[in-house]
C-alpha cells in the first residue's frame, strides 16, 4: 500500500552530503566534528524535554508515524477510479458478496475496510460515520506526530546553546591549561552545530513533511469513503465516476484520461 | 484518582543526567557551574517579573496545578464504562438510592459529585449545568497554568542575559583584577545557562504538559457527564455503552472488548 | 473604591532587589552600573519611538492606566451580592427613590452610576446600552493600554542594543586610548542591560498585568450591570442572587456561604 | 482637512537627539558613525529587497501614504455633528439645492463627495454603496501602506547584519594592516547600528502609525456616512445627533456638549 | 499574455549593486566573498531541507511558478472590459459561434477557456463550477509556491550558521597553523552571508511577491469569469460593464473612462 518516498532519504543523504563536503574543504578531518558529550546533551537533552511535554502515547505516535515521512501512499488517486469501476462491474454481475475475492487484492487497510462494511450490509449511515471517525483519527495521528517534531525542533537548538555554555564556562574556570580552551571550546560549539543541525536538518522538515503528508492522506481517504458510499447505494458507474473525478487535480485527470481507453478496452475483452 | 506520571520526572532526570554527563566530560568539576547569585538573578528575577504580571490567586493556582504534570489519571477510560454499567445495574435492581453505597468506592471528585447529584434527585438540565461549569472551570485552570509557565519561561532566559550582562560590565569596569575577570565571565555565562535550562528543561515542557492535559481531563470529564446524564434519564445500558464507546480511540475500545468478556462473566456468576 | 495591588510592587521591589544582590557579588559597586547617556538612549530613544507611534491621547492614556497596575478592585464580588441585596431590602421598604442615600456609600462610579439610572427612572433597554458601551469603553483603555505597554517593550531591547553599537563604534574609532575601550563598552553593556531590564522588569510585566486586569474589570462589571438590570425589573431576591452567585467562582462561592449566615443574623436583628 | 500630527516629528527629532546626546557622550565625533557604504547596504539593500517584493503602484502608495504619518484629522468629531446640524437647517429652510454653496466650506473630500451625492438627488442605496467602497479603499490603502513599512522594517535589521559580515570578512582576509581592521569592524558595526535605527526609530513605528490612523479614518468616514444618509433620508435632527453622538468617546461627548449651549445660542441669533 | 515585471530584476541588481558597493569600500577584492563550500552548504544544505520538507510535485511547482515573480499579467483590468465588449457585439450580430475567430486573439489562457465554454454551449453552472475550480486551483499554485520560498527562506540563515559553526570547529581543532584561522572563520562567515543574502535578498522577497501576485491573479481571473457568465447570459452592454467596472480601483477607472470615449468613436467608426 506504500512505496518508499523517495525525495525524503535523497533530501537527507544530499544535505548531509554538502555538510560533509563543507568540512572536508577545511585541514581538519571529519573526527574534529565528533563528539558523544555534544550528542548526549543536544539529542538526549532536547528528547529529555519532550519526556516531560508528551506522554508515552504521544512519544510513540512520534517513532511509527515517522515511516510515514519516508513512505508515499503508492495507489495513485486516478487508479481508485478504476478499482471502484472494477468492484461495481463485479458487484452488479455476481452480487455484493462476491466483493470478498477482491478484499485480498485491495492493499489499503482503509479501502479494504470500506468494503467490508458494504459486503457485511451494514446500514450506510454507520457506514458514513465509522469511515468520518477514521479519516479523523488518522488526521490528528498526523498532525499530532508533526507537532510533536516541531516541538523537539524548538528544544534542539536550545539544547545546542546550554552545551556551548557548559563548554565555555569550562574554559573560563580553568584558563591556565590550554587544552581545556580547545577541548571546551570545541565541545562548545559542536553541540550548537549538532542543535542547529538536527533541528533544520531532520526534525523541522520531518515535522512539515508529516504535516503536508496528513494532507493528502486526508485527500485519498475522503475519495475512498465517497467511492465506497456509492458503491453502497447502488450509484450507477457514471455518477460513481464524476464524483470521483472532481478529487483529482488536472495532472491526475489528464492521466486518468490517458489511461481510460486502454482500461475500457481491456474490460470490453474481458467482457467477451 | 491520580497515580503518578512516570515520565515527566524521568525527563527531568534524564535531562539533567545529560547535562551533567555533558559536564563531566570537561576538567573542571560541578562547582564551577553553582553560582548562588546566578540563581537569585535567574530564578528570582523571572519570578518577580511573573509576580509583578499575575495576581496571588494565579500564582497560587500554578504552584497547585504543578502536580498535574506529574500525575495521570488513575482511571482509565475502558472502566469508565464498567464502572456506569455497574451504577446502572445496581440502580435497576435496588433504585438510584442505592448508589449512595458506591460512592465511597469512586475515587475521582467529579464522578462522585455527578452521581451524588443523581441520587439527590436534582433536575437534568440542573446536573448538566453544573458538569459543564465544572468542566469549563478546571479547563480554565489547566490552560491558565499553563499559560503562567509558558510566561515564566519567556522571561527566564531574559534574566539570565542580564545577568550575563551584569557579570560582563563588572569585569570591563575592573579590567586589572584578572580574578574578577573570570568569576565575572563565569557569573555571565552561568546566569545564561540557567536561564536556558530553566526555561527549556522545566518551564516550557510543564506548560505544555499542563496543556496537553487540559484537554485529556476535558475528554474523560465530558465522557463521565455524558454516563451521569444517561443514567439520570434511565437509559438502557446497550444505549449508554454506545455513546460511552464513541470517547475512546482504537487502543482503548480494543482493551474494553477484551475485558468485556471477563467482565461479563464476572457479572453472570454475581447474578447467579 | 481601588486598594494597593500588593503584588506589582513587591514583584518590583524583589526583582531589583535580586538584580542588586546579583551586582553586589562582584567587586565593583553600584556605580559602574549608572550611566545618564544610557538611561537616555534605552528609555528616551524608545519612548521616542513610541510618541511617533502613537497619538498623544494614547499616550495620555497609558499613564493614566499605569495606576491600575498598582491597585485591584476593592469590593470582593461575594460583597456585591450583599450589596445587591441591601439595595433590593430598602427599595422594597422605602421606594426606589430612598436609594440616593446608599449613593454616597457606593464606592465603584460604575456601580454608582448604574443605581442612579435606576433612581432617575430611566428605561431598561437605555441602562442596558449605557452600562454595555461603559463596558466596553473600560475594556478598551486597558486593552489600549496593554497593547502600548507592549510595544514599548519591544523597542526597548532595541536601543538598548542601538547604545551598545554606539558604544562600540567609539570604541573601535579611537583604539589608542584604553580609558575609551573601557567607558565604551561599559556604555555600550550598559544600554543592553538597561533595555533587557526595562522590558523585562518593568514594561511587559506591567502589559500582561494590564490584560489580565481588564478581564477581572469586565466581569466585575458585567456582574453589576445584571444586578441594576434586575433591580430595575423589580426582581425578587432569589433570582437576582442565583444570577450573581454565577459570576463567582468556587472559592468566592464558598466565601459567599460562610458569610451568608452572619449576613442573615445581622439582617434578622436589624428587621427587629 | 488635515494639520500636522506633532507628535510624529517631535517623536523623531526627540529620538534622534536621544541617539546624538548618547553619541556626544564618547571622545570621538559625529563623522565616526557616518558611512556612506553602510547607508548603501542597509537603505539601498532593503530597499531594493522592497521592489523585489511589491508592485510599483505599492510602493508609489507608501510614499503618497507616508505624509499622513506627519498629520492628523482637523476635523474633530463633536464638530462634524454641528456641521450637520448646520447642513440640515439650511436644507429644510432653503431646499437641498442650497447646500451646494457650503461645498466650499467643507475641507473634507469624503464629507464633500457625500453632500454632493445627496445634492445630486441619488438614491439612498447608491450613496451607500458608493460611500462603503470609498471608506473600504481608504482602509485598504492605510493598511497596505503600514504592512509595507513593516515589512521594510524586517528587511532593514537582515541588511544591517549583511553589511556587518562584509566588514568582518574583509577584516579577516586582510589580517596584516591594522587600518582595514579599524575601518572593516567599524563599517560592519555602522551597518547593524543603521538597520536598527533604521527599522525601531522609523519603519516599525511610521507603520505601526498608520495601522493606528486606519482605524481612526474608518471610524470618521463611518460617522460622516451616517450622517450624509440620514441627510438623505430627511431624519429629525434629533434622530442624527442621538446616531451621531454614538460615535463620540467619553472626553468628546463632554466637549461637545459644552459647545453645545454656545452653539444654540449663536444659531438662535442667527435665527432671529 | 504575461510581459516582464521590471521591479523584481530591477530590484535583484539594484540590491546586488548595492552590496557590491559596501565590498568595493574595503581594500579586499570581491574574490575574498566567493567560496564554493559555502555556497554548498548554505544552498545545497537548505534546498536538502526543502526536498525533505515537500514532495517532488511541490518542488516542481516551485520552478515553474518562479516565472511568475519575473511577469505580470499584461492584459490591464481596464481592457478587458473592451474586450468583452467587442465579443458581445459581434455575438449579437454574428452569432456566439463567430467568436470562435476571437479565440486566437485572446492571450490569456483563462479568458479563452471561458470563451470556448460559452462557444460549446456549455449551461451556465458548469461554466461556473469549472471557472470557480480553475480560479481556485491558481491560487493554490500561488500561495503553496509562496509559501515553500518562505520555508526556503527560514532554512536559508539556518544552514548559513551551520557552515559558520563548521569554520570556526576547524579554526579551534587546529590553532597552530594561522592561514586555517583566516580560511576557517573566513568560511564560517561567508556562509552566514550567503544565507542572509539568500534569505533576505531572493528568498523572502520572492515568496511575499507571489502571495500578493496570488490576489491580483484571482482578483483579474474573478472578473474575467462574471463577464463569461454574463456572455453566456446574453446580458445587456450596460449590465455587463456596469458589473466589470466593480472590478476597477479608482485609477483604473479613471483610465477606463479616458479610453472610452476613443473606443466609442473606433467603434461608432467600424459601425459605419
Amino acid at each position: 500500500m506504500r512505496k518508499q518516498d523517495i525525495l525524503t532519504p535523497i533530501g537527507l543523504i544530499l544535505g548531509f552530503g554538502f555538510v560533509l563536503y563543507g568540512i572536508s574543504i577545511g585541514d581538519t578531518g571529519l573526527s574534529a566534528f565528533i563528539s558523544m558529550s555534544s550528542l548526549a546533551i543536544t539529542v538526549g537533552g532536547s528528547f529529555s524535554a519532550l519526556l516531560i511535554t508528551y506522554s508515552l502515547d504521544e512519544i510513540k505516535l512520534l517513532f511509527r508515524m515517522t515511516i510515514k515521512s519516508f513512505t508515499v501512499n503508492k495507489i495513485s488517486r486516478e487508479d481508485v477510479i478504476f478499482d471502484f469501476k472494477d468492484l461495481i462491474r463485479k458487484s452488479r454481475v455476481e452480487g455484493l458478496l462476491s466483493l470478498e475475492e477482491e478484499l485480498e487484492v485491495i492493499e489499503d487497510d482503509f479501502f479494504k475496510k470500506g468494503i467490508e462494511l458494504v459486503i457485511d450490509g451494514i446500514d450506510e449511515s454507520t457506514i458514513r460515520s465509522i469511515l468520518t471517525m477514521k479519516i479523523k483519527e488518522s488526521e490528528r495521528k498526523y498532525e499530532k506526530a508533526a507537532k510533536i517534531y516541531k516541538t523537539w525542533g524548538s528544544y534542539a537548538p536550545a539544547f545546542g546553546m546550554i552545551g556551548t555554555l557548559i563548554g565555555l564556562i569550562q574554559m573560563l574556570a580553568d584558563l591556565q591549561s590550554p587544552e581545556v580552551i580547545a577541548s571546551g571550546m570545541a565541545n562548545a560549539l559542536i553541540t550548537t552545530f549538532y542543535g542547529a543541525l538536527l533541528a533544520n536538518m531532520i526534525l523541522m522538515p520531518l515535522g512539515f513533511n508529516l504535516q503536508a503528508k496528513a494532507r493528502n492522506e486526508v485527500d485519498y481517504k475522503e475519495m475512498v469513503a465517497v467511492g465506497v458510499l456509492s458503491l453502497k447505494n447502488g450509484e450507477s458507474m457514471s455518477i460513481i465516476e464524476d464524483k470521483l473525478i472532481n478529487f483529482l487535480n488536472e495532472k491526475e485527470k489528464n492521466r486518468y484520461f490517458s489511461n481510460l481507453s486502454q482500461y475500457d478496452k481491456g474490460v470490453s475483452s474481458y467482457a467477451q
